[in-house]
């Protein structure tokens, strides 16, 4: 393809600039930027960390897209997942483009948009595999690809620099569940046509081989379809993994079974699947949870979120049976659909043990496959484009150095390929590329309605608050005289059972009370003389009695 | 074998009462009684779950031992893991009788009664293998098993009722590294004799086959070793696996590199095993880990605590450059010989990404074997042993019925196998087993110098911390009048960084302040109601402009 309409200036640069999903899992966004033009590819959420105690989710700072909103042309979206998505209800806020999709993946993002009331005020243009849209210096040609969700496009973006194409989360799917497999030939023709660089996903860069197809789990479901065929079935899967959800309605209209989906994200995407026929249902194989319950249990599936123990998802309430309309007990069979998420595998013990006690049989091996190429599909990839650099994407670390092990063993030379932190500013032209900088980026913590006003202070407060607890000294001044006129008192929470160490805390107050005497005698009346003091007597004496640091937090008012 | 010296009552049953590790992992501890007779096996701790904010370490309730201290005879120790010794130090103060165990496993646990100051109160005895000890009405004989740390033993704990054989954390090594294979003679021989019931670890119930011999990471070292001969090699391993140890000392020697071992907890076992030869060290290959830098990269070796990615242990130190002595960095190599404890897939990422990032070569794939038996050598135990009952120990509930539908196939009676919870108590006879009843158990939470201070309460108020933090409303009202001298003042803490959302605070003292001003125009001095009016003002304010909910703590003075 020829940029016919874009015009190469001399000396100028494509920038290529991550602002998010490189050396962490989640977040992706990606700003491409030449001259008076940016593209951002993605603009997705990641889930807080450990240490993010309290924190809901969350979103890339934008800061160099908003002092440079005069340049931005559009979000580009290469599929529905919230790592993908996720922080667009926030982000159109300051920043509102038009945003380009496909079908499936814009139903989502609607969604979305509709719950944040930001539907007028966002332009969107839905776009089909193999359509290209100009976006300013930029064209930007949707490629089908083969994800866990229907409508997965990789993207190659034409600059007047080169192509650089980005896959987005793929895998190569032969025998896709529903539409066509990956458009391996206009990779090859993009490829055979000259790539300046390729940003491939490397979530799965470590494991060798190929992914196998999403039908072989199909397969899975029969077998066991067939093996538990007069016992009730729950199949716990992602809300996300709309293929999955394809197939386990294949089996159950195999079997003869009605089918009802519980859990509101599940509910959400599969409604909106149905509703632009990216999934195909079967007449009357679907079902109300109402409904569900009038026909015999061997007659019935239940696909429900939860898969990765969420205490508050579908599952967890009817195993332990909070849930209001189904519960899970002897007789039934749950399959889980899916691998833990590192950081899950204990809530996912949790809710098998639970399941198990409650008599259920549990299945939880060999019935998911990954939606990420491995190792030999990624060389595919690099085979067909042939690119000049090489820029891996998606992942931690040492994801990206694993991609980067793959193109070196290609025969790239090290110097063409580009592990990138998020910020980082490559400028490419046709020649050559280099790291030329770097723009801010960062972590933006939502906390309920509050976004970014959750910073490391507060987060550092938490975790104090949360390791040994508080304990509040308060006391009352005499504005003229400096008397004691109340208190000292100590209130805690989180760090002793009071009423069994009363003591202890007697003894920190008559300790505070002769300190805070000490000064009064001594005429000082400095209130930060005397919070300190108190703060260190009381530390030092709590340290010592039980080898804990709670916070200390005195608080002195005048009368 | 005869129980000459015990006398069968009439009537009187043998108990087996699980007092912790059953359907979880870790805390092992289970006692025996017979009549005026408790033996007492293993006394382990477990680690804090996700939710126990601040706690150190878990230990089991022994109040039924405390309850009944004049029957209890002994502690016999099957190894010396933490999740089989850790809680001694702490019962020993209440519950104070003779510990029995091989002569590593004591070793280990002198270390721990020294650091408690315990030794001079608490009597040790020291077994053999094939040695067997009198305790009241029971006779404990100490059978030789393998596992990932020498001296590990199963125990066949004979009564007037019959015979219970206790496997232990056990795996079946033909090839072990230190020592002699399991005694499966002697298991055979018990057997043969007839065995009222066998306890038997579940670990890996739920995997076929056979857990590998220690010996082939052995050979895996030999070949990781040759392939980064250039290199220095860094081991991370858990500091009590010391067949592993044993194996890296020998293949470094085999290549004539000098070896260092850092990690305080790995140092006193390794001095502990070296002290007891249970490890053999060829002359000249341990160095001090200041004398290691004397040495090429290329000769020198550094075993290190730190595989499941601690923060303060040592390789996380060594790669984030806060050790005083070593530091990683490129060229060198780093072998994980350990696989993540489920819980702790995230911290072994981020170190393996630090590590990384600071250009070491890093290998954590296949460097590791179990310490338990898989489903073969659990069969291969049962077909031995032949038990009336089984009772599956060590595991969660999944382990647990894991192992029964191993004893089903084997063609046990369902009727026969026991799935416990702790605190079951279960009857025996020659011929009959029931569970006829329960004791208090539960765990204790260690927190500091604190042991069983925190509790629910305060756990709870530690989780509200974390999530919202705390507001705290602070005023002081005249003994008299009623009238309010100062305050109301609000002070935060883990809630909003309070720089930037001073309007906010200042509209909520203003509503404080109006919500206390009208109790007091109405007269009303109940600090209960002014305390109760004043949070559910708040609480309903701050939900409504921020979705959160901070622990919200009223404190009124006097004066």
């Amino acid at each position: 393809m020829k940029n016919n309409n874009n015009s190469k200036a001399e000396g100028a640069k494509l920038k290529v600039i991550p602002l998010g999903g490189l050396e962490q899992i989640g977040m992706n966004i990606t700003a491409f930027e030449y001259e008076d033009s940016i593209v951002v590819v993605d603009c997705g959420l990641s889930f807080p960390a450990d240490d993010m105690l309290g924190i809901d989710l969350v979103i890339p700072d934008v800061s160099y897209l908003k002092n440079n909103i005069d340049k931005v042309k559009a979000f580009v979206i290469t599929h529905g997942h919230e790592d993908h998505i996720g922080a667009l209800p926030y982000v159109l806020r300051e920043v509102n483009v038009p945003i380009y999709a496909t079908r499936l993946t814009m139903g989502i993002i609607e969604n979305k948009l509709i719950e944040h009331k930001l539907m007028d005020i966002t332009e969107r243009v839905v776009v089909s595999f193999g359509q290209t849209v100009n976006l300013g210096q930029f064209k930007v040609e949707f490629i089908k690809t083969n994800h866990s969700i229907v409508d997965a496009a990789a993207l190659a973006i034409y600059s007047p620099e080169g192509v650089i194409v980005h896959t987005g989360d793929f895998k190569v799917d032969y025998t896709p569940v529903y539409g066509d497999a990956i458009d391996l030939q206009r990779f090859a023709e993009i490829g055979r046509k000259g790539v300046l660089a390729l940003m491939c996903d490397s979530t799965n860069a470590e494991r060798p081989g190929f992914t196998p197809s999403e039908k072989t789990v199909g397969k899975t479901f029969d077998n066991l379809f067939m093996e538990h065929k007069n016992s009730r079935i729950f199949v716990a899967t992602f809300a996300s993994n709309v293929d999955r959800v394809q197939q386990i309605i294949n089996t159950a209209h195999k079997f003869g079974r009605k089918v009802t989906v519980e859990g509101r994200s599940m509910v959400n995407i599969i409604e909106t699947a149905i509703r632009l026929e990216c999934i195909s249902v079967p007449e009357e194989t679907l079902v109300d949870i109402d409904m569900i319950r009038n026909y015999p249990p061997d007659r019935q599936v239940i696909i429900t979120t939860g898969s990765q123990g969420e205490s508050m998802a579908a599952l967890s309430r009817m195993a332990n049976g909070t849930h209001r309309k189904l519960s899970v007990g002897a007789g039934d069979t749950v399959i889980f659909s899916s691998h833990p998420i590192p950081g899950n595998e204990k809530p996912v013990t949790k809710i098998i043990n639970e399941l198990l006690a409650k008599g259920a049989e549990v299945i939880f091996q060999d019935v998911h496959v990954s939606g990420h190429a491995c190792q030999e599909e990624i060389k595919l990839i690099y085979t067909l484009i042939q690119p000049k650099f090489a820029i891996p994407a998606h992942g931690e670390y040492k994801h990206l150095k694993a991609q980067a092990r793959i193109a070196e063993e290609l025969g790239m030379d090290k110097e063409n390929i580009f592990i990138l932190s998020s910020g980082d500013v490559l400028e490419l032209d046709r020649d050559s590329a280099k790291v030329a900088g770097c723009v801010p980026v960062g972590d933006i913590l939502v906390d309920g309605l509050g976004v970014g006003d959750v910073g490391n202070v507060v987060l550092r407060d938490r975790q104090h608050l949360a390791e040994d607890g508080i304990l509040i000294v308060v006391m009352c001044l005499d504005q003229l005289s400096g008397e004691l006129v109340a208190g000292p008192d100590i209130v805690s929470r989180g760090f002793v059972f009071v009423k069994e160490s009363e003591d202890l805390i007697e003894e920190a107050r008559a300790l505070v009370e002769s300190t805070v005497e000490g000064y009064i005698t001594r005429h000082i009346s400095d209130w930060g003389r005397i919070k300190t003091g108190t703060k260190d007597v009381l530390s030092e004496f709590v340290w010592k009695k039980t080898k804990r640091r709670p916070m200390i937090l005195p608080i002195i008012q005048e009368v």
